[in-house]
């Protein structure tokens, strides 16, 4: 889960923030925006330059965000046919798919912090295979063409003592996968995105912090391999819904309430806090069951 | 869990909202203050006429609040001293608890959700000899003075299908204890609070709503014998947050900043959504251990 | 789940032990028995006579026994079936529950002891009416006939200090149900019947000791209303299958090995100790949904 | 969890099978004996030879079996003499542990298998230190000398697709501790022993499998630094006490009984089921705390 200090972790959002027809017109970015089922709206955001890439926040990359505004109700069909738009849109950013690779599957976050444990608890609804394959061969699926999937919930650096980068680079370098993706719980801007949105990126993530220090970013650059990246706004930073209910409610040019949100952002009681929804619980339960179900479509040949 | 309606289920908060100088001249309600240990602030509001508890919102009965800003923290030490305050604030209330009496501790709220889950955590802590003086009588204890103590975790509407009155009533006629404890994760306004105040009351409590329709409430006219509530507020409503913010950096005169807070109530997009602290999971478990502590000790004769 | 003390909660395995053709012979003892999916048998054993209920060490009633050898795997559409095969059973021993009936289904054992927990998970996974109908009536369903349905956890006697019976009987006192529906984990005999039987019966159930003292048994004389028990055992005594695997290997005239089987029951050593299949945790959890679903299904009219 | 083909994974019940005064006598085996408190009985047994290892089907090392009888029971300060004791035999282990070190604690098993989750529920409570001596050096801890410490839970096989000594090696390399403290929970061949035992030893551990091929173990031989494996009897396997009952009972020269084991050995019925304690979920939890502490006082300098 990311840190609060900057708003987004979705490039859609950040978008917005510098208004939409900028941001459309600025060279170096390219959005396509589609829907794919009544309601759901498919952007996608590419980032393709340095400079665009500054302007933005956000690491040079593509953005894929699927809003379906109904993610957060208990009804299966339409998780179902969420997953597999999701698979589709995953399929087009895994590269090379269609010939077998090796995928390993990291499940970012800390379980026991509910608004934090997306990442696992998807990992856990994976179909693993690397095990069955490396011991029975193609066999053990009536030789029919097959990834090789395996899968790693690496744990927070406050619990392990360790960067997550280091564990992954470990074990990508003993194992070998091909493909690497990532999964992890992030923070929106807009409440109204809270568990609704679901970010497909090829440009890595950034455990724990969001932008600024890339230095721990799990990405092709530091891990030697391509990362597909999913997240879902989970959390919102308590100071940021105030500072933008303050901002909706007034014009640009009026001085006085901008020197108001100027203080609400000083505001330091709302430091640690977040907004959620209240049955968050059981939110992180099923968009874990339907990412793992996106991830397992995507991954079947 | 309250149900955000209303802004808050600390009477100490009320009076805040009247403005406190206001609440201490008013007719039918007193206040004390003292401090307990280096910055623990122990309040009693006593209300005690119905026109005063109108004004209030909040039932007649004494209610204390103590603030111990470092709650939220993990230090064994501070934990076990706030535990015996509180134990000596409960046995205050509690009714001629120098005899032995049979007392049943009532967990309310939803174990499966961690901001609601402070009851039931709570009540998986305690000392419990009911069945065992039932049993073997008090040589178990050898021979030594005991309070009857047993416990229930009656769950929420929505999964059990009955009022959480039914459920305590039906137990307390078929088990006639003579004292009820009752625990609930509150709702505050200010969130300089969350995790960080005990509320104990005499008034007993309202489930899943807080004010206004008292039919359902437990306390000593529904249940016939008295009542003690026990609460620490573990979110606040994401709406009060946003117009309390704007309250706080306007001036009653200024028109303009009082319509921004009007249109701020308005916004449905807040609806459902709370504010709490990053790492309420850790802190959920380590209050009900505290609380437990407090009631066990409370319950020792 | 019970005591252990006696080997067996099933009826079926009751007949089993004194021989099963001496069973069918006795006076005050019919038995059935027919398939109702392949491989699937269903017994019905009926206790007629005081006389017989003393024999066999059951109370007087009907005991339904629905073997299924493949419900510890995780196959949906197998569990499925036996899901409606259970309900087409749960039917025939709900009394007159073609016609609207307020029913309470009580979920007993410890939801945190894995073996124990199959109560509480499978209420947990129940479709509960009560509180909607008594707010919005039959509209809210359409107008469709309804069943009134609620739940209750009642927890242990180690943790409430009450006996289940007192917490049942106070809360069916103050909501009246027509029927109380009872789920609990059982012991068998035999480790072939862990967690493939599914065992329903009118006669009740006695929580935490299976026989003997029935002063505290959840049945239609202690609560007044018939009580329909759902059990599925998910261990087996440690001892017991010593002395099974003993008597499976000798004949009943080895007097040597006679004393053998007598030794091993002397054995201290395997007390307080259960067998139980080694992924007992995810068992639980499929197996509550089957039992939920049955119930579901047999309470939608 | 091992996989039960084998007996035990304890050295000292391997001593025992072979009686123990042939063990004593073995070239290439010395076994030593003292109690550390009262009851308390410390047992060393040193396999020096490939021969004696052989004969013992323990590689070669140093075993350290502390029995603990009252180890199941919840008595706070007899955990925490246990937990010392246990601290000064791992010092004693554990190589140059006075100087300062890099030490990473692996957590073995599943933690959603409570007789499995030892390892897990250990890691959780240990004091980590890396990240922090990283980020702000010594002056963190007032310059105190401190070892700098990680962990890592891998997750079992079935789940990552990869082999735990995969993971671990991969770690390893990335963060390079100096040595490895392996947690897991183990099969015993005695139920006496379960829950009660801690086995200590320097050489290293196999997971999933006990003994036969080494090829994943993890030890020095595979991870390049010392290995030092924590472990705690949790189940025996459901044929191995049927087995052990009837060899109690029966004389070496009785060759019926002894075609009687023979039958019980070839039982399948009792494939995939174990033998544990009823309380298991409440036992993991304290045993890990204490093992947790066990490790933090070794690993305090």
């Amino acid at each position: 889960m990311k840190d609060y200090q900057i708003r987004t972790d979705l490039a859609l959002e950040a978008t917005e923030e510098m208004k939409r027809a900028d941001a459309e017109h600025m060279h170096g970015i390219a959005i396509e925006e589609y829907r794919c089922l009544e309601e759901v709206r498919v952007t996608k955001v590419m980032i393709k330059t340095r400079n665009a890439a500054k302007s933005m926040g956000k690491p040079v990359g593509t953005y894929i965000t699927v809003e379906a505004p109904s993610l957060q109700e208990d009804d299966e069909e339409y998780h179902a046919s969420i997953a597999k738009e999701l698979a589709r849109e995953l399929k087009d950013v895994l590269p090379d798919i269609h010939k077998e690779k090796s995928v390993l599957v990291v499940g970012l976050g800390n379980r026991d912090v509910t608004a934090d444990a997306l990442g696992p608890s998807t990992v856990d609804n994976l179909n693993i295979t690397r095990h069955i394959l490396r011991e029975y061969g193609k066999q053990a699926y009536s030789g029919r063409q097959m990834h090789s999937i395996s899968s790693l919930i690496p744990g927070v650096m406050a619990k392990t003592g360790m960067e997550t980068l280091e564990i992954v680079k470990g074990v990508i370098k003993e194992t070998k996968p091909d493909i690497v993706i990532v999964i992890d719980a992030l923070a929106a801007r807009s409440t109204k995105r809270l568990s609704r949105t679901v970010q497909i990126s090829d440009a890595g993530i950034q455990p724990g912090s969001g932008v600024g220090n890339h230095r721990d970013a799990l990405c092709k650059d530091s891990l030697g391999i391509p990362v597909i990246a999913i997240g879902v706004p989970m959390v919102v930073d308590a100071q940021t819904i105030v500072v933008d209910a303050l901002e909706e409610m007034t014009s640009a040019e009026d001085v006085h309430a901008r020197t108001i949100c100027y203080r609400a952002r000083e505001n330091s009681q709302l430091h640690n806090m977040y907004v959620t929804t209240k049955n968050i619980d059981e939110i992180t339960k099923r968009l874990s069951e339907t990412l793992a179900e996106a991830i397992n479509i995507a991954l079947s040949i």
